[in-house]
């Protein structure tokens, strides 16, 4: 499972970063999910090896512009590149509405369905990959957390189960080892019912906007990486007013230390943190921040960074060749 | 008067050009007027000297997504910026219950206040600098060009009228001189009645998408630089059908001769037509096929392109640095 950013600043673009979009990649290396999906996504795509024919599904946190004005282009550019399979977006209500009305003003025909879930009442998304829940945050607006868990980590066939029940061992089997469903005398055995996972899934939890990291509580507890917005440093924000519902280095780092998570990804800058110093501010002083109470695995988010969590759970930072220039 | 490009691809962004936007400057070098905004407008302008605070109206040719959907970025950006000037929109219908909506969804409420126009019942747009009117256009959706003249070339007071007004010599000629009302004896002046023109008005016509240039005749009576979509060139394009509602290179240029333009830009080719040749084609083809017809001044437009309209009816390319690396 991979991560690749596409846009990691809040409120506003600049020349050195977008405004929120992620990339979580299948391991299959084709499909993939967006998180989020600020103004400029479908641009920042153009730099990656990610088709809009590989995207099985959109995640929005919540309705702020910088993570959702994106979405239209990147819908019509998949029109466009000749789309026809149907696209899942779930997303807080109010993004349907948008999306709709978008389209018809603009009189915009996809070629393929669009399939809304609203995030206040799902349950869990699944494909044959992955599930998908939510978690609401803490925000000016309704802001939710999305938990990304592998379905099927290295399954391996309950050969005990096929035997008791009878099913004879030979091209059965094989189908059933990879992921179909068959029929066999008249009723369908279903692949997942026969699959046994031989470690535990990976798991990614992607936070919105939020000012509680402690709300991703339960979400992290079997997760091996956090990506959380640090839109500020604890050191410049005189109150809770001053954050406008954001988290700083210091509460997240907090949240995740206590949470013993192993891998922690910020993201979600303020611009007034960038990569030279001004007026006595850096991104480094987000990283410090972060350092002094955070042990494990610390990584501040670039765009077009690309990072790859093994199954052995820990995450690693992949180069990536060619980057958009600055 | 200026004209920096800040997109020129149709329908999709590509890595060399993005979807349509251009600012028309004025001489003062501080207000500029932005005609349509493709996604990520407010990135290009990231790469240009040109302040949200200094934008003085937005012209939305038509509804099609790759010609507006940058709007709200720009706007929440500019109200992010601290702008609180209203802001005067002439858009087709539809452009504003879609911002309306946008900005209620996303829950963006702007620090100034938005002043829309529809261009369908449009007489003529006005400031001190800049005179605005539309042309109707052929396209798949109602689209309009608008046509840029100046208020007042080079004015000089009308010294006879006044005199024979008995208006006095002295700080009430000055002030009318520099364009100022004035009290006088109980009554306003205005100083659009006390000033002529020394020379005739510079006049840039911007079209939208359009199939149909002949339609621009009378707007470009008197202008000296017309732009222009070339979307394909006539040579690749089997039947009225496949250019979508577009113009060819060679009917834009054949308009242009026909109407004695001295300037033509061209500008929104399809991704087709890129810098490096593909498939037999490059943008070299839109060129050699408009020269062939046109023997005016003829300039293809790119990102941040920029050019100046002389007094002299002139138009030249301007250096800019630096520009968006590659």
């Amino acid at each position: 499972m991979d991560l690749l950013f596409l846009g990691t600043s809040s409120g506003t673009p600049t020349k050195a970063r977008n405004v929120t979009a992620l990339a979580v990649l299948e391991d299959t290396g084709k499909g993939w999910y967006l998180v989020d999906c600020g103004e400029a996504t479908q641009h920042q795509l153009l730099y990656t090896p990610l088709s809009l024919h590989g995207l099985r599904a959109i995640f929005i946190t919540h309705v702020h512009g910088d993570h959702c004005y994106g979405l239209p282009g990147v819908l019509a550019s998949a029109g466009m590149a000749g789309r026809t399979e149907p696209l899942e977006i779930v997303a807080p209500l109010g993004i349907e509405e948008w999306v709709r009305t978008t389209l018809r003003i603009s009189q915009t025909v996809l070629p393929y369905e669009l399939m809304f879930h609203a995030v206040e009442t799902l349950r869990e998304w699944r494909n044959r990959q992955l599930r998908v829940d939510a978690t609401a945050l803490s925000h000016r607006v309704p802001s939710y957390g999305y938990r990304f868990t592998e379905a099927r980590p290295d399954p391996r066939l309950d050969v005990e189960k096929l035997d008791r029940e009878g099913i004879p061992r030979g091209p059965l089997w094989g189908q059933l080892a990879h992921g179909f469903d068959v029929q066999h005398q008249g009723r369908t055995l279903h692949s997942d019912d026969y699959l046994l996972a031989t470690r535990a899934p990976r798991c990614i939890v992607v936070g919105g906007d939020n000012d509680r990291p402690e709300l991703l509580a339960d979400a992290c507890r079997d997760a091996q990486v956090l990506v959380h917005e640090a839109t500020f440093t604890h050191a410049v924000t005189n109150d809770e007013r001053s954050l406008f519902g954001h988290s700083t280095a210091a509460s997240v780092a907090a949240f995740a230390q206590a949470s013993d998570l192993p891998n922690l990804v910020l993201t979600h800058f303020s611009a007034r943190y960038s990569a030279r110093p001004a007026r006595g501010l850096s991104i480094e002083n987000i990283r410090a921040e972060a350092a002094a109470v955070y042990r494990g695995r610390l990584f501040l988010a670039e765009d077009f960074a690309r990072f790859r969590l093994g199954k052995d759970g820990v995450l690693l930072r992949v180069e990536t060749h060619p980057t958009k220039p600055r």
